[in-house]
């Protein structure tokens, strides 16, 4: 409350009450990224489901290595070099002990990096299955700049588009469509996954659907965060309309899902797809993000609506364009994040006291044209942006690194050529097949090696040296009680355990075996007999 | 702090402080909703494991749409027309800009509507693999008043148990007991799954036991946020019982688990059985959640204990009755809810000076037996109604649309019929042999053409021509080259790594693949050769 | 605000502002337990996977149970018996209604246990796959004393360590030092798991990679509340120390996990490993927690760097001398815990206004050796302790039932011996192939009956039936519309929907397969006829 009397960049302009809103809204943003991760993985083929999920790693590692090397100076640095493009202080922001707008700095960048690493991982979805995992890293490393030059227009003091009067308060326009046009972008420039298109432009089946409607889940409570936590506090009138925007967003969902079971419910004649429930609920909250607290509950509704249903028709576009973008991050956040902006140049309330609109209001709540003005040139000039940016940074990283992953890589799935991750069912995956099929030309012996996941190869050795014995009528007690002395106490109860209590020649074999496993331990603790002495 | 001089009713009695605390609780308790949709999906057969996690998602959209419209307004809706029985004011409650309370009001719909959301998805888990999809939809658009208006009993200042003076701090009985209840009469309305008791009443194998414990964990943590939220706030004396509700909710748990261990040891003579586990400490959960800060540490764990038993030792009551609960929700909300009610009655603090209890306490705590009586009368009152009204909502869907799921889809799974899921394992799921069986009656020729859940169809083909044309040797090299040629650099680049630097023949045979796959992609390509060519 | 005059211990020490940032903390801490469940079940086989997660629930149970039983008592209770060594008061803890500090109490108790539950979990990853589960249940009751008195040597107000100026903000030592090193001891006393190093130290295949990357964006985002909430409030300056703990936090990962990338790449020559990103990650995380807010942005970059490569290269080494950690525990938290505290005698800043370093500042701030040599003692004393008293705890509890697991059960895995699970795929997993070489030796019955995790066995029966009854031409109309009345309209409902609306003979066999079904309602409705004559 003892708000410092020299005039402050709004974005430090905060107390420790607002902080504590900022700094728990963060912490829940973040969670998005487990809901990013659960939702990729489960929408592309089993054999790519480790692969996205470790680009979701890089995204946050090196997406938030670069934020603070460049990103947040970009968007929001102090310098007299800023101009209304682009912001240039603060590199490598570390506030000293001493300095009185320390706790605000820190408050700001937790806040600002749990956007970026939102903001840099939509794209990755729509690279599935295709791209390399290096140029991936390369990607995710520079694809920071992409982000956080335009969130500056937006949302910094310097910012022309800021200027102007352009509203989009948590970023269906600087998080969602700059995200979204990369993916788009990225999407084209990988092109289609192989054969993709070979039999129309269904939906490939989902590799895990109960880990795709988890991870929407997960997105939609952390979305709640995002947008109510975009107040940057609660002081004065903030906490109104903090309230304001969680309520406004799970009703534009209401809204988006409702009418996205309805489209799917009609398009597939009573069934429910997925995918279309999952984007279209996803689309409601693309949209319902820029004005999430200008809206009232009928305009909220009704944008998460028109969000879901542009999002449900503009997947089957691009893919009938040859567009293929493997979890739909193009529509949801691309067209979700285009009509979010172009919305609250509609609907928009003035919600004062807060100068989130500059005191302007939406086109029929009587504001005129020019906000809806405005809010155009925001989405058209982040569209462009955003596309430009994205093909010029891949085209580049494509000279040094082929950004598309090697066919037999695709083929073969990135989960077993790029982590060694051999999954359970080779067969119904389809990895045995393409293993099989290069195997004339590539050397896969590392690949034929490798043990499958969830197993543990070990133990069959060991359960072929019990079969075996189990056979065996020869085995001399004597040499049983050896074995278990041999490993003292421990071993002995062990055996003890392991003697049926059954009388006769059942339980003379029993002992056989017993006394084999007593042996197999002898051998397998060859790295920890003293302890065993030890401890008996 | 700065409190209206003029009385508001308790819910809209917040100021920006307690607003901080109210609406982060209401985000975790969201969370409850992927930790009901994990469980849930976790204890069906894999062949419906999809369905009940879109049912969730069904829940939230028009469950909570349906809050908006008429469940807020039945609760807690400010009316002349209110009287004990039902509020009926704030339909679409959307409080103007000019409201004063508007803050209060968006704080309390969004922590209101976090339970509402809860309740109704509680009974989902009894419907589970037997239920139709899109009576279910109705179910959950019409359930809502099911829930709303008892709720409005016990919490509205119109409530008639409310004015007797009921006690149900985070509803055991408003939430719990009214979805228990439901979750009974919807098991038994909807009979029991085919063949469910062929050969006893022992538990059915829990489809993902990983999964269901994970939706425990979530549940769990919601939990607290679910309890000590309801403390409505953190100003004056609350902070001090949401803190204690914290940790009797905690303490509730330990006892709750710790028997819960010991029954299914005894049970399974030293086994451990997760859906005993799970459910005890649920159902200590649902126990302590009345009276979450009435209670001292000791009373605490004996209301988890005595929870947690009711709840194990009532499910195989429910079985042996042929009830057939998927989950067990009958007895975990519906069993631990009632002892929840009843336990406020015997041990309740007066928890000055907060008015929880209006002043007074349990009987044990020498408040006489009017609590008690108020709480039994609370108890019957919910149970009554949740089982009449249930009964009442699914008869009359069923005039309409058959509530339980159809035999072929029940045996076959709503996965495949319902989600078009088909997925990997259908021979051990036991799908593969309901299709074979029913492909002579009924047209299963869009079953037959699902590809399955996790593989990438299209790469077979890929594959065998890779296969094929490894094994030919007449496979010219000009061919290669204009192949390559035809794709300029990308081709050439992914060609050249592919070629394999081996000598001699096997690097003949390997160019010719390189070839075919680079040819591969030329076709996979066909509708983004103009970015290729703008690439390069 | 309204501290109280008297002077209170530094636990207690906090208004309903600070409560608020304390209580959301530990509630998002506790998340944490759902990302070491996840993390250890998707590093197990899966034949042990539930189990695990069964041993994470035990660890909050029983660990929880005891914590509030003695473990609170022992590092933070008041009493006149309390010296440097052991706290001795307020077993039990459950402060009156009358207690001035009863909100302060009960918010210390929450979030305290929250580490509490923290810390025990730890140890059960160096268990998993081969520790007996009644012993472990015995360990996790008792291991809570194992936490609790080095907790109090560092935090407690009696504690020796805090006396002499030790700094262990969020408990790299007390909570990951003291885990880490139980693990070690643990590792070391089980002996490794059967054959675990016949074919060398390789890794053993993660059993389900992407629940274990989940496993780490849980962790990942709880331990920002871990670190955060730390400053124990937000009042004051606190609010910006929390802030800055969370960046550094971040960075600190960003460092880590930069260089796990590189690590793993160099390793594997281009591959990327999950465990080494994932245990990269989390060293960097357990390094930074002792000293989160005292590091500048540099700082905390490089004790991640440094606690990653440390955990990375420290992996193999304990695999070279044959202890078996199976999720890397004693590195993750017993190497990274080491550096984590003397990093603090390195590079502490003095956070002015706060006390936490009492005034010092680390060696290269010019603090001297002080504090450095104090961190050192500190290490020293918490590893000595963990080894120590795990040692002899095991080796206590291995006096009464054999800690380590049978042999057969760790052949035949946990999942089935141990909770009845029977995987999917007992092939794939080795499970078949243990039970049919114990079938000689041991009742494998109970085993050989179990059903599949998934399927509905009694399904298959029904089956059967339809398919039979599909191929017969006798089956008379007249039995199929007894059946169907017999059922009333519910069973006319159904048979309608069944019966296909093809012409000839097709729609007879449908027919009288609609009829099979109706019987087959009827049959499994047996329990439940009287619901539909009424709902009928």
């Amino acid at each position: 409350m003892n708000k410092s009397a020299t005039p402050v960049p709004w974005l430090y302009d905060i107390d420790y009450e607002d902080a504590n809103w900022v700094i728990t809204s963060s912490f829940m943003i973040f969670t998005m990224q487990t809901g990013f991760g659960m939702l990729e993985s489960g929408c592309v083929s089993i054999k790519n489901e480790v692969n996205i999920m470790m680009k979701n790693v890089v995204d946050i590692v090196l997406g938030g290595l670069t934020y603070w090397m460049f990103g947040y100076a970009l968007s929001f640095g102090q310098s007299d070099l800023n101009n209304g493009f682009i912001a240039l202080g603060d590199f490598f922001i570390d506030p000293s002990l001493s300095d009185p707008k320390k706790g605000a700095k820190y408050t700001a960048f937790i806040f600002q990096l749990s956007f970026a690493t939102t903001a840099t991982t939509i794209v990755s979805g729509a690279m599935a299955e295709k791209c390399n995992f290096k140029a991936y890293c390369i990607f995710s490393f520079l694809n920071t700049a992409i982000y956080c030059i335009p969130a500056g227009w937006v949302w910094g003091e310097h910012g022309f588009l800021n200027k102007l009067g352009a509203v989009d308060i948590a970023g269906s326009g600087a998080v969602h469509l700059i995200g979204g046009s990369a993916a788009f972008a990225s999407a084209v420039m990988l092109g289609p996954r192989l054969g993709r298109y070979d039999n129309g432009i269904g939906p490939l089946p989902l590799g895990n659907p109960v880990n795709a409607v988890m991870g929407l889940f997960v997105l939609w409570w952390g979305w709640l965060a995002f947008n109510s936590g975009s107040t940057y506090g609660l002081s004065g009138a903030k906490w109104e309309y903090a309230a304001r925007a969680a309520v406004m967003t799970m009703i534009s969902t209401f809204g988006g899902g409702t009418v996205s079971i309805l489209f799917t419910m009609i398009k597939l004649k009573g069934k429910i797809d997925t995918i279309d429930i999952i984007n279209g609920i996803l689309g409601s909250l693309v949209s319902i993000t820029a004005g999430c607290f200008l809206f009232c509950g009928w305009e909220a509704l009704l944008v998460g609506i028109i969000g879901a249903l542009l999002v449900c028709c503009s997947m089957p576009l691009f893919d009938m364009a040859g567009i293929d973008d493997p979890v739909g991050a193009s529509s949801v956040h691309g067209i979700g994040g285009i009509w979010g902006v172009i919305a609250v140049g509609i609907f928009a309330d003035n919600p004062y006291p807060l100068d989130t609109t500059s005191g302007r209001t939406g086109l029929i709540k009587g504001g005129g044209w020019y906000l809806l003005g405005v809010q155009t040139l925001t989405a058209v000039c982040l569209l462009i942006w955003g596309l430009l940016t994205t093909f010029l940074l891949l085209w580049f990283i494509n000279l040094f690194v082929t950004i598309r992953m090697d066919l037999h890589m695709e083929l073969m799935g990135a989960d077993i050529t790029e982590h060694l991750v051999k999954h359970g069912n080779v067969n119904i995956v389809g990895v045995s097949r393409a293993v099989s099929a290069f195997r004339p030309v590539f050397d896969t012996n590392d690949i034929d090696e490798l043990n499958t996941a969830g197993m543990n190869p070990e133990h069959h050795k060991h359960l072929d040296r019990v079969k075996n014995l189990a056979s065996k009528k020869r085995y001399r007690l004597s040499k049983i009680l050896r074995d278990i002395t041999a490993n003292r106490k421990f071993g002995i109860n062990v055996a003890k355990r392991l003697i049926p209590k059954k009388r006769g020649r059942d339980k003379q074999i029993g002992r056989q075996i017993a006394a084999t496993m007593t042996a197999t331990v002898a051998h397998a603790d060859q790295g920890s007999k003293a302890h065993l002495a030890w401890i008996t």
